[in-house]
């Protein structure tokens, strides 16, 4: 027996089509994959009769409602349970399905999985991560944005998912946690995140704590769990989407500007090719929404299905890494560490 | 009569020798500009022998003391306004200068700067402050690191400083203002950045309040000036540097992976050349350390004398363009905009 993912096929701006094309594409990647398609049935029916090979693994469930990328995670929880959000979520729920692949609002698809699935034990609060490339390898980072405002618990808890998915996922066999911070000094930062170095410096797991890595040291490799609350991880990986893009204007412009550059950028194209692949955000697709009681996946809202069906990857690989069994035995053999904290408010 | 500016002769990986080759270049620019060295004499005199026509405008000032890279600013504080650095603030506090530039340790450059000129009035906290290339042009932003917590006030205060600085030194006739933030929709981010964007809003001040800028849309030149406390300052600034560094590199193994992109990159060098200028952070060397009562510039610690004179360069702009009076009278026209609030830590 396979595994099943459930799929919004509404969700993100080129749905159904890139839903659809992503689930086949990840098909060929993972043939012992079946889907769960939640949404417009007479949209999807005709894309899924174009492969025969997922038609055969697939069921589609109809439902008109659709949680659009501008409803408020509140307005979304009203739409609620009946949206093809909320339905792929429930699969999940269920058991019918081991994991979710959702390219619609994150709010909305945060809010709808913390109320269906429930967070693991041990955790207080789910954490938004994804994979990044770095200049010697890949760095996982956490939270991009779940929770604005973050307190040390919350900091420590990212760390230790961090660490496990780093670890099972990616198949790290000891991976290095970093806190980002303003320096690498035991007296930079604020009070959350000093508190959250002291707890992850003591704390009794075998985990490779880096201490503090600086903005510029991520993209070095400095760690390769790299934590953060969410208002400051939303902030760094949103300017480094834009940095990347500003960057790539000024070549290709510069590569347009003159006969020689043209020629040269002909003669450069494979090497130059490689590294585009290389950053290709498509490739790290797939945001992985962690701590809770499910695979959970955000895609980008604008990816194409290339892009879709490696968040549908991600998904596969955490449920083969029984990624979530790992979590709650961490959680138990760590016990309590410390009191709870008060909770700050959330986004 | 010209102006004087006060430097720092010990202060970065460099010193003295490029703080002098630097004053040297700076003076070529700016033929009126007259500058007082602070630091070991018997190192700093040969040096500006080599310049008759530096000479013939600078003062050298002995003293043994210097603040190093790794000095808590409290020690430095210690060590104090005996040092290179001390001396040099002191100078501007006397009158003997219209402003000074370190490459020292930033922490005790504002420490001290603080205690020695004192905030201007209408000014809770100084900020650090820096000009960025953007897609379109360039940008302002502001806290970078001295302000770890920042409440409201803080905020548009930062708002203001760097309005007035896009507008006198920069020469932006209506410059845009963004506060950073996790999305653009009023309800996003926390508290503080909420309270100051409706501060903003409402502000009896002919400013051109944008509403939250995203990480992304920075780079895109979404703003003239950019707004966020020196925590998410910090760590954005230092990312783009991150990324930048991780691109050049990747380009550069790319250009070296196949003969045909070595010819390649010979073609296309004289292009992608103009591209280094336009982000050289040499170009972008000196820090604004805004809200004090005179102006103190940080130049990076391993910068060459290109890059140092460009961060005399910035104090000179600001001098000329009497960036404190505009400040001043910014804030008594603005009056007292709401009471002021409680402080939060600093770092």
């Amino acid at each position: 027996m396979g595994l099943t993912i459930a799929l919004d096929a509404m969700g993100g701006d080129g749905a159904p089509d890139i839903v659809v094309r992503g689930a086949d594409l990840a098909r060929t990647r993972s043939p012992d994959a079946a889907f769960l398609f939640y949404g417009d049935q007479a949209r999807i029916a005709p894309l899924v009769d174009h492969y025969p090979k997922l038609k055969a693994v697939s069921q589609i469930h109809h439902t008109d409602v659709v949680v659009s990328g501008e409803d408020k995670p509140s307005m979304a929880l009203r739409k609620g349970r009946g949206s093809s959000m909320g339905l792929a979520i429930d699969a999940v729920k269920r058991g019918e399905a081991e994991g979710v692949v959702s390219a619609g609002n994150t709010g909305a698809l945060m809010a709808m999985a913390k109320l269906a699935l429930r967070t693991l034990p041990g955790i207080t609060r789910p954490a938004i991560a994804t994979v990044l490339p770095t200049a010697v390898s890949e760095c996982v980072m956490l939270d991009l944005g779940a929770n604005i405002q973050c307190d040390d618990r919350n900091l420590v808890e990212f760390a230790i998912m961090g660490e496990v998915f780093a670890r099972t996922a990616l198949g790290l066999p000891k991976p290095s946690i970093g806190l980002l911070n303003v320096g690498e000094e035991d007296l930079k930062g604020h009070e959350a995140i000093r508190q959250a170095a002291a707890t992850l410096r003591d704390i009794d797991l075998p985990i490779e704590f880096q201490g503090f890595v600086e903005g510029d040291a991520v993209w070095a490799g400095a760690a390769d769990v790299v934590v953060t609350d969410g208002f400051t991880g939303n902030v760094a990986l949103k300017t480094a989407e834009g940095i990347a893009k500003m960057y790539s204007g000024f070549m290709r412009s510069a590569f347009r500007s003159s006969l020689s550059a043209r020629l040269g950028y002909l003669l450069s194209r494979s090497a130059i090719n490689k590294v585009r692949v290389k950053v290709d955000p498509r490739r790290y697709n797939g945001a992985m929404l962690l701590g809770l009681n499910g695979v959970v996946i955000k895609s980008h809202g604008g990816t194409d299905s290339f892009g879709f069906a490696n968040a549908i990857g991600v998904a596969i690989d955490m449920i083969k890494a029984k990624f979530n069994d790992q979590i709650t035995a961490e959680f138990d053999r760590l016990g309590s560490f410390g009191a709870p904290m008060p909770k700050v408010a959330s986004s």
